[in-house]
């Protein structure tokens, strides 16, 4: 199999790869992904292998977009920072969309999501806006960006005051082996070929990070921000993130209105995170009253909206607008949609602008049949 | 053997119960317990036999005490009450302590705990409180009680100003087949025998009884009680419990005190009951406005709580006081507790008015080590 011989897996672990059942189809053939020959994604970590990393066959070879690795979060930032970090830390933004990683394959670039499929709609607004340049003298790193936006099939977001969709880079890592540069080279090779970076808040001593994150966290929160990702410089210790409370209090928002469809253990995190930051902030009694507030509001205002939509005989659902160059990708985006197991309803198709504007609603069919059948006597 | 005879079970099923490792010690062999040869406890549900039944070989022969079988929640009132009964419901308090079986073994009472331990300290208070003249006539009868008071080893609570423990029975049903006597019956032989009993607040024809429950949800609300269970007068359909939202709000604060130890589905439970009672109940802003801030404080609070012990070199724990008249019965349920894999502390153990008064304290060590580890800096 294609994907041991480029992993380099000895006969036994090719083996217990298979048996796993691990790997996934990662596109949908297409003209469009014509580079591509074949692509497959790891459903689940493997060993040293990222989930979401993938391995392509690419006409021009063989090509591994490891997995973002996952970020462990601080729940304190003192002493976290300061045992974590050698001598200083980076503080840069941690941006509110959705973790894409961009590639060239062949003549073209592609989008990775999270989880290693190759996304469409992505794919298309990063040839449209990344261009080839970074990539002709780099063909072999890896742009980890941040797609933000309010035309995001994800993570639909007003906050950056971004009307369609565009790409922040925070990682730069080699492919193959997922090695990134150092925080300073990232920003440079930006700068270099105009590409976005996320914003670098400040690098400061180990010691005394932990009053200036929390200060920058105090204000990205009043900005409806999401909060922040700690890095050594030189990218050789593993980062950390740190969320506002206004974060954990939208994520519970978004959590608590599709509440049968989401994990307990993302809503839990997100209450316990709650906590610990308000134990360390040293609030006032009226900063702690807003946050306990903010904390009940973001929980039963949503559900309360769901319930009403149910009782109103809707569906509850997300309303997403994405617009895309090509009549061809928007239906290939709406099949991808579809292998992903994302339940949605075309609400509408229109031209704009020599482009395509699509109206969607992803259908969360679990909590709206759970809150139906109590709606309609069924106990607990 | 003695349990699969008891209950007529199959050679198949007999082989199945077995496999399956359900049975476990009801107790720990004592002179107290000297009616009791042996007793197994079911520590899962087994086909039609309820998790907590118990099979105990006594010196008068077997007897079956059935598990308290589960009552399942209303998450609505309209129309959960008109379309589960029929012409009527009766509407009782449901008390908050700890579920108690209280049954006659030979020449003795014995207390079941809802998972089917025979607790000593329990058995020793249905020994004093409740006495033999009810078995003497209904020997083969079983009280199904709620214990209430400050003394609780499990539920501690003040609001009923119980300085002690009681027992309030809420069901009488037949040893063996767990079958109910009626409503009205139940509270004649109570009063006969001079039992407390839960308060019955009303009988309401089921097309206006989810108004009458609405009032009396608000006024045990703003009492601090827990709520009501809503039973069909014959006890012929299954009962439904529904509680109020300062109880939700307590249960989420003893859950986040000790975050780490309690389930992820219990706290869930309890905040989206949260939603649908705001959505049934009309609130004007400024009670849901309440209900927010209570519901972000029972959340915040107690964690903080906690967090702020473990700073302070202490361990999460629970602190309960229980008073016993024999010091052998409070050496007994101190194994017993460890039996029950309950991590605890003695405090002191002193003599006042003929009886033993134990304080220990119930560690909770997983809670205490997950917040120690956030402290020293671990991340998620």
């Amino acid at each position: 199999m294609f994907v041991s011989e480029a992993l380099g897996l000895s006969r036994h672990a090719s083996k217990t790869l298979e048996e796993k059942n691990i790997l996934r189809e990662a596109f949908i053939p297409h003209p469009f992904f014509s580079d591509i020959i074949e692509a497959l994604r790891f459903e689940r970590k493997f060993g040293e292998i990222e989930e979401g990393t993938v391995v392509a066959k690419t006409i021009n070879g063989v090509r591994i977009v490891r997995g973002f690795p996952k970020i462990r979060r601080a729940l304190t930032l003192y002493p976290s920072i300061r045992k974590h970090f050698e001598r200083e830390v980076a503080v840069e933004e941690k941006m509110n969309g959705y973790n894409v990683r961009i590639a060239r394959m062949g003549k073209n670039l592609y989008a990775f999501t999270r989880r290693g499929y190759i996304c469409p709609y992505t794919t298309e607004r990063a040839r449209n806006l990344i261009g080839m340049d970074f990539f002709r003298d780099f063909p072999d790193h890896v742009l980890c960006c941040e797609a933000v936006g309010e035309e995001s099939p994800f993570v639909p977001k007003r906050i950056y005051g971004i009307e369609g969709l565009d790409f922040f880079v925070f990682d730069i890592r080699k492919i193959g082996t997922n090695e990134p540069v150092s925080v300073d080279r990232k920003i440079q090779m930006c700068e270099e070929y105009g590409l976005n970076h996320v914003p670098l808040l400040g690098i400061y001593g180990t010691r005394e990070a932990h009053e200036a994150v929390r200060e920058h966290i105090r204000k990205l929160g009043r900005d409806g921000r999401e909060g922040v990702v700690l890095k050594d410089p030189e990218m050789k210790i593993e980062p950390l993130k740190y969320t506002t409370s206004e974060t954990n209090a939208g994520d519970l928002r978004y959590a608590f209105r599709y509440f049968n469809d989401y994990g307990k253990d993302f809503m839990f995190s997100r209450i316990i995170r709650e906590g610990f930051q308000s134990f360390e902030f040293e609030e006032s009694q009226e900063e702690f009253r807003e946050r306990c507030l903010r904390l009940g509001r973001a929980i039963l205002e949503p559900m309360i909206e769901s319930i009403k939509e149910v009782r109103s005989g809707e569906w509850v659902s997300e309303k997403i607008r994405l617009k895309f160059h090509s009549i061809e990708v928007m239906e290939l985006f709406l099949r991808h949609l579809r292998k992903m197991g994302i339940d949605y309803r075309v609400k509408s198709v229109s031209k704009e602008n020599g482009g395509v504007v699509l109206h969607f609603e992803r259908i969360m069919r679990s909590t709206t049949d759970k809150i139906r059948s109590h709606l309609e006597g069924q106990p607990w």
